[in-house]
C-alpha cells in the first residue's frame, strides 16, 4: 500500500519530519512518499496562507492520482481537503481530521492543545461537525521554535494546557501540529494524546481496504469539463476530467 | 490480531452472520472471534429491548478483557458502547459508529436507511455528536423476514429510500441493520453503501495498532472496588477491579 | 394516587431515604411505593454501573404494571427511562428531568451541582434535550460518605459550587443526586434548588391527572410479541405483550 | 389553591371557553379565576399583535399579586411569560409551554398544529429550548371560525395534519390554540393530544405545592425602584418594588 | 433621507444623546428624526420593563409609518423589533442587532460588553441566530451613573473585561447600552469597538437604497382588519390596515 | 468612494456583467472597479474550482490594498473571504454574504435558490453562522446557459422553488449566483429577492463610513514577515508585511 503524504508548506524538512512519524505508525508493508509543494507559503500559520495554500497542494498531489492508495494532508489546518477528495480517486483524510475521529473512539469529548491561536482549528473542528464532542481547545503561547530551543520548557507549559482541558471534560487529546507531536516523550497526559499524522497512516490503512467506490453523484463526485488557465498541465488536466 | 464480534441479541444465527461479514472484510491475519449473550431479547428492535440487552452483552463479553486485540458490537444500536470501552483494556467500535465514522471521509452528508422506524437512530446519531453530517434517515416499511422472502421487491423499497437520501443531500449511505449488508448485490447507489460490521473491522484494525494507553482519569477510565448483586462473576470481578 | 419509586441500585438503605424525600413532597392521599432491584450494582457511579442497572430496574418494575399511577426513577442518571416508558402503562419520570423540567419554569437557565464528575450529567440534560437552558454543571470534590461524615466542610464546598453557577447565569440549581439534597438546610442558594425527588412527585400527580392515552405509535408504543432468554418472568411476559 | 387564568387578548368570550377547559382539568379545590386584559387586541394572530399585548397582561394581572397561587397565561404564544414571572410571586405558566413540558414526558419528539402560519412557535419553541425534541410544526388553512361553522371539515384537515406529524416522528401532538383544544372528540390520533390548559392548570398544582421561593439573584429577581410614566397603578407600582 | 430615532424609555434627554451620535455617523443628507415613547418605563434594564416598553414604542412610531425612510430602535435590547417591522413600511433595524451585524463582517466572533447582567443579551443574540459567532458576554458591574460620576474608574473595568473577551477570542466587541458607546476615547482595544448607534445608522442608509418591496407573506406582512381596545389612534389603525 | 468587484473566476465577460450591476445599486459618487483573476478555472462549480480560485483571487487584489475603500467579492461560494479580509486595509463582503446579512433584516427566515446543487451554500451558511435563519435552500435543474436559451421556462422553475421555499417559511429568498440576479423581471416572488451585488455595494458604501480600525489581534490581525515561493510579487510582499 502507498499512502502519499502531502505537506501543506513548501518547507521540505517538515515535510521528511511527517514522513518519519507516518512511516513509525504505519504497518509494515506501507510505504509512505512524501511530497513537498512548489508554490506556496513557507509555513501555514494564518488564514491568509491557509487559503493560499491550497492551491500548491492541488498542483503537487494532481500528477499522483491513480498512483497512490490514499493521501494523508499532512498539514494541521486539513487544508484543501475536501477539493483533494473530489480530485483523487483514493480515500483522503487530513491529519487533524484523523486524530479527532479517534479521538472520538477514545473518550467522549476531546480537548486540542496546539502553539498560538485556536480559532482556526475551532472553525475546523465545526467544519467536521465534532463541536459537540469537543471539551475546548488551548493554544500554548510558544513556537515550534521555542520547543526546540528550550523543550523543556515549552513542556511545562503543554502540560499545563493537557491538564486544563481534562478539568474541562477532555478524555482525550488532539495534538494540533507537527511540532507538538514531536515533543513525545516530554508530554504527560492520564488521557490519550493523538498524533494526526500517526492517525492518519492507520485510518487511511483501514480505508484502503474497504475499496469504496467513488461518489458519482453529490458535491465530491469528479469533475469533467473544465476549463481553467494559468494552473499546472496535470490539475489543469484533472479539471478537463 | 483478535477481534472479538459481539452481537447484542441472544441469537446466535444472527452472529454467525455478521462474523462472516466480518471475516470477509478483515486484513489477513485478523481473527473474529463470534459472541453470542446468554441473558436478553432474541431480536433487538423496541427501546425496551434495547435497555435490556447492553447488561446481557457485559456479561458476555467480561471475561475476555485482555484477550482480545478490538470489540466490535454487531448490533446497530452500538448497545452498551460506551460502558464497553470503559471495561475492556482494548479499542471497542459499534457498528452503527464505525459505518458514520467512515461515512464522514467519504462524503459531506450521510443517510442512514433501515427498516422500521428511525428515531432510535436518529438519537444515537445525536448521541455521537454526527447529527450536523446526517442529511437524513429513511426506514423501509419491511422486516429482516420480509427481505428474505421476496428480497427483489425489498430490494426496490431500499433503492427508493436511497435516491430520496440522495436527492436531499446524502453522499454516502450507512446501512442500519445487519439484514440490509446482506442485500449486496441487489442495492443500488450512486454513493457509496457503508456496512457497520466491514467498516468496523477495518477501523478497529487501524485503531488497535495505535496501541493507545487507557485513560486514567475521566467518565472512561476503569473502575475498581465496585459491589454488586447478582451479576456473573466476570463481571462482578471487573467491578471490583 | 399510587407512585412507584424505583431505586437504581440494590442499596435499600437508599430507597428508604429517597422514598421519605417523596412523601415529605406529596400531596395528601398520595402513597409512595418504594422499590429496589434484586441486581445490579450497589451504588451508580460510572457510565458501566449504568448500563448494567437498567436491567435491573425493569424486572424490578415489571410486575407493577397497570397497579401504580405513575413511576418515578429515583437515580440521578435517569437511567432506562425511554425503556420504562415503553414497558409501563402510566406516566414516568426520572428524577433528575423532573428536577429540570421545573427549573426550566423558575428561571431561564439552570445549573447543576453534583458529587464527582458531571460528564454523564451533562450528556444525559443534551438527551433529554436541555442543553440550550443549561448555565452549567459544576461537580465538588467529595463523596456521599464525606457528606455524612463532615457536613460543613462539604456544604462549604456545594455552596461555593452554587454561587459559581449563580455567577455564570444558573437561575435555579439541580441537585444532582440524593446525597445532596439531604443536606438540606446547610445549604445557601440565591436561586431556588430542586430536588428531583420532590420534583418528581409533584409533576407525576399532575401528569397522572391527565390521564393521557398510551402511544399507539412510534418509538414508545407497547411491544407485543418478542421472544427473549434468561429474563424474569414479569419482563419476558411484558416483552411477549 | 386559586389559579390565575389570563387572556392575552380583550375577548372575554375566550377567556370564558378557556377558564371552563382549565376548571374541567383542575383538582378538586383548585379555583380557576378568569382575567380579560382592558387594552390590546381583540385577537393576537400576529408579531405586532403579540407584542402590543404584553402590556395589557401585565396592567391586567398586576393586582393580583400576592393573591393567587399560580398564574396560567392562557395564549398560546406565551405572551411576556418571562415579565410575567418577574412580576408575580408565584408560580407562572404559558399555556404552550405546559403542553411543552408534558409532552417531553410522553414521547421523544412531539409535534405541533395550529390554525395558520407556524413560524411565530417555531421561535416560541426555540426560546424554550425546546427545538431538539420538535419533530414539526404544522399550520391547517382554517380559521378559528372555519371551526365553528364547518368543524367536522376542519377535523378531516387537522387530523391529516396529525398524521403527517406522526409520520415525521411526532409521538405526541401539542394543540397551538385554544380553538383546537375545542374540538375535542372530532379530532383522532395514534399519539396523545395535549391541551394547555389542562396541562397548565396541573403543572401549576404540582409546581405550587413545591412552594419555592423567588429568586434574590438574575434576570427574573423582582425589580425595585423602578420609574414609569402613563402606566397603570398597580403596574407602576409593582416597579417602584 | 430621514431616519427615525426611536428610544425605547420615556426619557427624552437619553433619545438626544442617541440623535447626537446617529447624526455623528450619519452620511451628509441624511437626517435623524428623534423620538420618546409618552407611556413606559423611565429605563429598561429588566425583563418586566422591557416587555412593557414594546407596547410605548409602537404607539409612538405608529404615525411615522410613511413619512420616514428607516427607523432605528435606540435601545440596547432590540425591543420590538419585528413588530415594529411588522409596522413599518421602510427598514427596521435594533442597535444592537446592527452593531452585530457589522461585528460579524470584521472579524469571526465578537464579544459584547455591558454594564450589569447579560443574560437578556445572550437571548436577544440568539433570537437574532448570531449565537455561533458570539465569543462570550462580559457584564461590568457599574451602572450608567457611575459612567458619569467616574469615567477613569468605570473605563478601568470595562477595558479589563474587553481584553478578557479578546483573550476568549473576539475579534471585534459590540458596546452593549448606550452609555458605553459614550465612554468613546477612554476605552481600549486591539479589536473594533462597534457602537449600534453608529452601525445602525449607516447600515439603514444602505437598506433604504435598495428599495426592497414588504413581503405579502409570511410573519411580517402587513397586517389589517384587526380589532382593538384602548390603543392609541394610529396604532390602532395601522392593525385595521 | 472605490469599490473593489473581484470576480472568482477568470471570465472578463461576467466581471462585467457583475461590475454593471454593482453599478447599478451604488450611490452616487461611488465607484466600481472590476477586476478579473489570471490564474484559476474558468467557471466555479465545485469544490475543487473553489479551492483552487483562491489563489488567483488573492493574487489579483493584493495590488489594490490601500487603493479602495471596500472589496466586493463577486463569486457566489464568498471564496477566499476571511483571506481577503486579513490581507486587505479596508471592509471586504462576500455576494452571498451580504445578500444573507440583509435577508436577517427584512424577514425571519430566508430561502436561497440556486441553479445545480446546494450542499456548498449549506455549508457556506453555516460557515457564516447563519444556518439557524434559513428555512431552506432548493437547486433548480438548469445552467446558467439554459438561462440565456429559455430565460421564461427557467424562470417557471425558479418562480416554482421559490413558492416552495416560501411554504416551508422563508420571508425573504436570496439569489445564489449572478445568473439568477440577471433573470430579474421574469422573477414573481410574494417576499423579496435579495441580489448579492446589489447588497454588497450598498453594505460596503454603509461600512467604510464607520472607518474602523483594522484588528492589531485574533485571527484576522494583519500577518508580517511570513516567507513563501512561487507567488506573484504584491501577494509575497504583502504575507512579508
Amino acid at each position: 500500500m502507498r499512502i502519499l503524504l502531502v505537506n501543506g508548506n513548501t518547507t521540505a524538512a517538515i515535510t521528511e519530519l511527517c514522513a518519519a512519524a507516518g512511516r513509525a505508525a504505519a504497518s509494515p508493508g506501507t510505504e509512505v512518499v512524501p511530497l513537498t509543494p512548489a508554490i506556496g507559503p513557507a509555513v501555514i500559520s494564518s488564514r491568509l496562507e491557509n487559503a493560499i495554500a491550497a492551491h500548491g497542494m492541488l498542483e503537487a498531489m494532481a500528477p499522483f492520482a491513480g498512483k497512490v492508495d490514499g493521501v494523508l494532508l499532512a498539514v494541521s489546518y486539513d487544508t484543501a481537503l475536501e477539493a483533494a477528495r473530489q480530485l483523487m480517486p483514493c480515500p483522503v483524510l487530513g491529519m487533524t481530521e484523523a486524530a479527532c475521529l479517534t479521538a472520538m473512539t477514545v473518550g467522549r469529548r476531546f480537548g486540542l492543545v496546539t502553539f498560538g491561536g485556536v480559532e482556526i482549528y475551532r472553525e475546523l473542528i465545526a467544519h467536521h461537525g465534532f463541536s459537540g464532542r469537543l471539551a475546548g481547545l488551548l493554544g500554548v503561547s510558544a513556537t515550534p521554535k521555542d520547543a526546540l530551543d528550550d523543550p523543556q520548557a515549552v513542556a511545562v507549559q503543554v502540560n499545563t494546557a493537557i491538564a486544563a482541558l481534562v478539568s474541562q471534560g477532555a478524555e482525550s487529546i488532539v495534538l494540533g501540529g507537527a511540532a507538538l507531536a514531536g515533543m513525545g516523550a516530554r508530554l504527560n497526559s492520564p488521557v490519550p494524546l493523538l498524533d494526526g499524522i500517526a492517525c492518519g497512516v492507520r485510518l487511511l490503512e483501514g480505508l484502503a481496504g474497504l475499496k469504496l467506490p467513488r461518489p458519482l453523484n453529490g458535491s465530491l463526485a469528479p469533475v469533467k469539463g473544465r476549463a481553467s488557465q494559468g494552473l499546472g498541465d496535470a490539475l489543469a488536466q484533472a479539471l478537463q476530467g
